[in-house]
């Protein structure tokens, strides 16, 4: 059986015979934007907020593609209804399409390119939620100002994960040139602090994650305290607790950065009521268990 | 007749059908680095010299490709012969190679891939040496210490191209986000105020150009005085003269810059005997006259 589901352009094909053009702007400038986001029972996950976030990344790009949300999600419908698995990992790609000549000029780009990839999403480890996973701090080479788009420019983030790999960590924190941390690889990252949770500004160069904003209204409604604020490395080390979010493996605790224990060392209680929070009102959406 | 000759792993191709996997790491995440360069009569230009920086960007994002460049030199010249064009502009795509997974992860990639576009290379338009051309300020959302690979992100640099067509003018001068000059979006920039020449230091996030590296040797034959220091945007506007430096265009003289002219408006002497000299030391290398 073939890995990966992949639709381009409304035709499906395995992962052996799914390609695109050398000419296409993804592949020689990265001049496109993604989406990445899973399904539980072969129901996309908060698939209209992806949609409406890889709608705004194009914009940030001045790329207005002439496709519409709707057809990419019959598109993405198609993709998952077509692959074996109850549980998938769903990349969405829309490219700015194949250019007619070499050059940035984005004007070169015939009609954009939909790409959406599809494979089997394993559950979260089980020693995530026993010991938490470590981090290490990256530095990095680029700077950002301001909320990102989610573009084909991903080199900076490889560079990072691969430094945690290096170092034998789970995954790396990326620190931008004022010296304030801004995310993690593909996830954005948290602490709590004597009962305050903080998350770094998007204006720290950070991209505005959905499980990132869904948690602050889980907070609120959970009367926490929650501060978007710039954090530095030591903010870290003075922690409580520590975790990161994403789309596709929601909250997964911290306990670890640079081998230095956060806090006490152990996954902490707030960490795990937000988890179990964030769990209940995804089960509540979708009117069955999710583990 | 098909206007690109592309040579994807040592086989030939047309643009119709020169395909690669979607889950090449140069579509998913820019993952490759790449050169530009051009032929004289078939001859690829410091061909040496595009290779060993090719070989020097990937391994600034760590990654060994293991086609040396003995290997893709004689692709090089294979693609220039395939194509019915004398002078041809070259486009040296080295990509990670394609993911087994999804994943930022570097060793998810199976073996490299390598592609090679060749396209005719129309000459100059003779408008550039006779009014020179007009360039516009663009300040970066992200910015880079030091200097850089040339990697497929160039989401910043299409931003920055994009903005420059939208005020109607040729190219933009990118500002990093300490307020430094870096370099338009696909060459060197310089000045030239009371005859010493100007041109911004790598550290502010410049690339190594090799017409950049070969400028400051000639310059330097010719007595003149160069130097490489940190430039503001009010340098340009108090500037003398000002051109650009790229392998496929060599010098562009620049004459105006947001609208304002640079010195009297008009192309400058020192900027027309570089590129005398420029083009003489090319011609004498080649044997024969080049335009």
């Amino acid at each position: 059986m073939s890995k990966f589901t992949i639709n381009i352009n409304g035709k499906i094909f395995t992962e052996e015979n799914a390609v695109i053009s050398v000419l296409d702007r993804g592949f020689l400038y990265g001049d496109s934007v993604y989406e990445a986001t899973r399904t539980f029972f072969k129901t996309p996950f908060r698939i209209n907020e992806h949609l409406d976030r890889l709608f705004e990344s194009a914009q940030k790009i001045y790329f207005e593609p002439i496709i519409t949300k709707e057809e990419i999600l019959a598109e993405i419908k198609k993709t998952v209804e077509n692959s074996p698995f109850e549980n998938q990992a769903l990349r969405i790609v829309l490219s700015r399409g194949v250019n007619m000549d070499l050059g940035l000029d984005p004007d070169l780009a015939i009609k954009e390119n939909l790409i959406i990839y599809s494979k089997e999403l394993k559950p979260n480890p089980k020693w995530w939620l026993e010991k938490g996973v470590d981090l290490v701090f990256y530095q990095k080479l680029t700077s950002s100002k301001g909320s990102l788009a989610k573009t084909g420019d991903y080199v900076e983030n490889m560079l990072a994960f691969r430094s945690a790999k290096e170092a034998g960590a789970y995954d790396a924190i990326m620190i931008n040139n004022d010296g304030h941390i801004t995310e993690s690889t593909t996830s954005n990252i948290w602490i709590i602090k004597e009962g305050l949770i903080k998350t770094p500004p998007l204006s720290d160069g950070v991209l505005a994650g959905l499980t990132r904003q869904k948690l602050i209204e889980i907070g609120k409604n959970m009367q926490l305290k929650i501060e978007e604020t710039s954090l530095k490395t030591s903010d870290f080390y003075s922690a409580d607790e520590c975790f990161i979010t994403s789309t596709t493996r929601l909250i997964v605790p911290v306990t670890k950065i640079n081998q230095k224990p956060i806090g006490n060392g152990k996954i902490g209680q707030i960490t795990l009521n937000l988890l179990k929070t964030y769990q209940e009102s995804i089960e509540k959406d979708l009117g069955q268990k999710i583990f």
